[in-house]
């Protein structure tokens, strides 16, 4: 490593990089830059969550100067109560962001023992070697931060998310001033957001989504359902102001919603008057035209709150003839079929549903679209442009629409370590990182195997093949017994079965009864022939088992 | 049954309704139309395809007169050879949808024994007590039709998939003077499409592909692939075109575009210059901008050949640098993430990718938008709308855009038999109806059982408990032995099974000696203590499995 070389490692997730946390390396001192998790997609059979591997961070924990939060979403706190255990760093984050981060870690019993240091906009914190200025810039959760980092070696602006709002529903813009004036000041590396480098042009103003949902309020006579994230604080202020406006009440649904709600009050960030909300087993006191409901379940998952009340399963609100439902929230990929299906029982409850497909403006995306990723570029001039949040097709967009502005921007994957210095960038060396897929209560990883063997189950199920067999002679002593699950349809299941059952003993009582038996091999042979017995009766190839017990 | 009454009845599929079958039933005779098939959700563990339930064609087989086919995609023809065997009607069909159902039978050894009747479009045919009139109509396959059946009763429209492009690839318009005449007589049901009711306006004439495309090949100086459906002929039209007016010569990849490509040409539905198709295994005699190909693939198919090119796994195509790839087909919902990934993958190996978000006109859809499906209203003006081809919401959103033109729409499910008079519209009963899940080689459908346990071995895995014990002691003579898949994580696997060997070895050991043991007991008792172990010590719940051999 070159002595006064900064060096940029993004550690969190599966496909994407970085989103969930960078390291960012200079000498003896390591300064982390959030430290969220994921959600697991479809192929994941029964994983819980995703948290970044941090064993480079744990490795090396005695470098770490302290972990900076640029704002308070899962996919950027949520691994702390994993992480922090392990690297136990001081905290660096603005108000809102540190009420979240303090529930969670009080969830855990881990608030106690963590040092956390609250940090205003635009101020300037020196952490180890670091220079950090929190920058405010627009997102969908209040309180968003990027960071100007700035080192003996060069400066680093990190913007995680953020977009140009020239009407955020705050009043709180991004602080282009102060961005600007890193730009001045000469710009080492731009470690960028890319989830929307694939949208042309800009991202509309929070401003048109409150006329979208007044028209809706104008429109609706009976109860307006609202869906949205629950960190979305700004979402759920229009959605507030805007009931406050036609005199509804406001009930929160889904225990995140009224946890992010509290927490958000109590920090002034969330303004409500006095009488507006009430709880939701008190909305039968109320006609229909004067409630609002805002709900978690904005992704169609099935324990939510709006999925209960989709599915007549909800123990306060059931959904009624004139409810309108309305979802402020972008699909994520994978969740479509969900969503669709949520809305498929909602029509048959009765209730209107207003999509943002339907209705564009009802919802906008918190990121910078392609014309404001090109505005932070242009404010910046860094040196290196390090795309990151994206999976191979952002950075690969990012690399090109950088090249056409004559930018140099360099693909990184998880645990590249670029050393940066003011004459060259280059990936030097390659850390352990990536994804631990989290099950169950086993904070311990689960591997690849589980999850093969998982997906394998799920196509085909499994057949197991039991006997008992004398160790000296390899006489059969009991069985042999199939059992399958998932496997063999039951028009065939006893046929099938009573072949595979007849064909291993065959293969037992062939064996030499001598005791040079080889157990393995039996194994292996009695696999293979139920494989193929099954492959030609059901088409199938189900998971086979065979287990020889020795007496 | 009224006797005089139709009966409409719509039998296929499992969310949407009627898009696969319907049937139409008058006095002692039945007509058919179409006979689809459809493709598994994410949460159809394992299965292959889902066919609808012919159960009551097959018990009124001798009623069936016959079979329309509307056009040749799977999901209006793919079910024919799991229900012709059992409903041996004639079928009546237009040139090219013959063609396409003449492969597939041969393909299962149908066709020789399947009476086929080529009709014209335009054309009437009496098939019993149903005149049908075969009315073109534009969508996405050439020789689509919608059908105006006439009957003593009254008549029905029953439009399948349209759109009325104004400009269509092959000149061949919706024809709107033949659906006018029939409105202009009196319809009593519209049986109509409901695929794009939440869409607004108009779709896209398929001239703005053209164009789209035609830019794609002015700019693109490598080779230009293009994904599409297999049986999109006219969009395969555009693409021979605009190559061939780029000297660029065009290989298929894919059998099923192979095939389709083979079928169009020998009825003259495609036309190719003469030098224009090459072999696969012939483009690297070509420069890369002398290339175009046309490859299956569009939805990520993981086996499909665009997919294997991005995996670098082709036979005769590797990606490179330069390559353009262009997806000219909508993701079917669910399908996104494994297109995702395909384009990560294209990005990888070098290829530029226009996907139709990115470039809106790159493709447009088959299926008439809210404005076109009012036209189809307004032109047949029919006594009762019944949508059909949706889920629960397309119906709902037709209902409510019917009654605002005061029309009235029903509600049908699948199985439900609406009877019409042209006094009213009422559902008189419930036939079986829906979806086969068929897996594997097997004919018969899928349980709900078996999907049931591949959703639960999917998530947590299986946990077998093996023992042999004494039938008449029960005294334990071999094992337990534990056997986990999907389910233990490696580091607690030894401890795990070890004490689940343990807790079993107990449970047997404190059974009574004198033969009075009543081994389902035990069986369900070492279960419970095995579930409880695993939730206490993994915090998971595999499906447990004890087997107890007796001898």
């Amino acid at each position: 490593m070159a002595e006064n070389a900064l060096h940029i490692i993004p550690l969190g997730g599966a496909t994407e990089i970085g989103r969930n946390i960078t390291a960012y390396h200079l000498g003896e001192q390591i300064l982390v830059v959030d430290c969220g998790l994921m959600f697991p997609d479809q192929e994941m059979l029964g994983v819980d969550i995703v948290i970044p591997d941090a064993s480079f961070l744990i490795e090396n924990r005695a470098q770490v100067a302290g972990i900076c939060l640029t704002h308070g979403h899962e996919d950027h706190i949520g691994a702390l109560p994993y992480v922090l255990p392990h690297v136990p760093a001081p905290i660096y984050t603005t108000e809102l962001t540190l009420g979240l981060v303090r529930e969670k870690l009080k969830e855990y019993g881990l608030w106690a023992s963590t040092e956390a240091i609250q940090v205003a906009d635009g101020e300037r914190v020196q952490i180890g070697d670091f220079n950090v200025e929190f920058v405010h810039v627009c997102h969908s959760i209040p309180g968003a931060c990027s960071l100007v980092i700035r080192t003996p070696t060069g400066t680093v602006v990190h913007t995680s998310d953020f977009k140009f709002d020239q009407n955020p529903e705050d009043g709180k813009l991004t602080d282009v001033s102060a961005l600007a004036r890193a730009g001045d000041e000469g710009v080492l590396a731009l470690v960028v957001d890319s989830t929307n480098v694939d949208k042309p042009g800009y991202v509309l103003s929070e401003a048109t989504v409150r006329e979208a949902l007044d028209q809706v309020f104008l429109e609706a006579s009976g109860r307006i359902i609202v869906t949205s994230f629950a960190s979305n604080i700004n979402r759920i202020q229009q959605v507030i102001d805007i009931s406050q406006r036609y005199n509804r009440r406001v009930a929160l649904a889904g225990r995140s919603m009224q946890e992010n709600v509290r927490i958000a009050r109590e920090l002034g960030y969330l303004h409500v008057g006095e009488d507006t909300l009430i709880r939701l087993d008190q909305i039968e006191g109320y006609s229909p035209s004067e409630i609002t409901i805002i709900t978690t379940g904005s992704q169609g998952e099935p324990l939510s709150a709006l999925t209960r009340m989709a599915m007549g399963d909800h123990r306060h609100v059931r959904i009624q003839e004139g409810d309108t439902v309305v979802f402020s929230a972008t699909p994520i990929p994978g969740n479509e079929d969900l969503i669709l299906r949520t809305i498929n029982h909602l029509f048959k409850q009765g209730a209107n549903v207003i999509d943002p497909r339907m209705h564009p403006p009802i919802h906008v995306s918190g990121h910078a679209n392609r014309e404001e990723l090109k505005m932070m570029l242009n404010l910046t001039r860094p040196a290196f442009v390090v795309p990151v949040h994206g999976e191979y097709r952002h950075k690969e967009l990012w690399r090109r629409m950088a090249g056409e502005m004559n930018y140099l921007a360099i693909h990184l994957e998880n645990g590249d370590t670029l050393q940066v210095t003011p004459e060259e960038a280059v990936i030097t060396e390659h850390v352990t990182a990536g994804a631990v897929f989290v099950d169950g209560s086993g904070m311990s990883g689960l591997e690849d195997a589980v999850l093969r063997d998982r997906w394998h189950l799920s196509q085909d199920g499994i057949v197991v093949v039991v006997c008992t067999v004398d160790h000296a002679t390899g006489r059969l002593i009991a069985g042999p017994d199939v059992v399958a699950r998932g496997a063999i349809l039951t028009p065939e299941l006893d046929k099938v079965t009573e072949e595979a059952r007849r064909r291993t003993q065959e293969i037992i009582e062939a064996l030499p009864e001598d005791g040079t038996v080889d157990w393995a091999t039996v194994r292996t042979d009695v696999r293979r022939a139920i494989n193929k017995l099954l492959q030609q009766t059901t088409g199938r190839r189900p998971m086979v088992v065979p287990i020889l017990m020795e007496i």
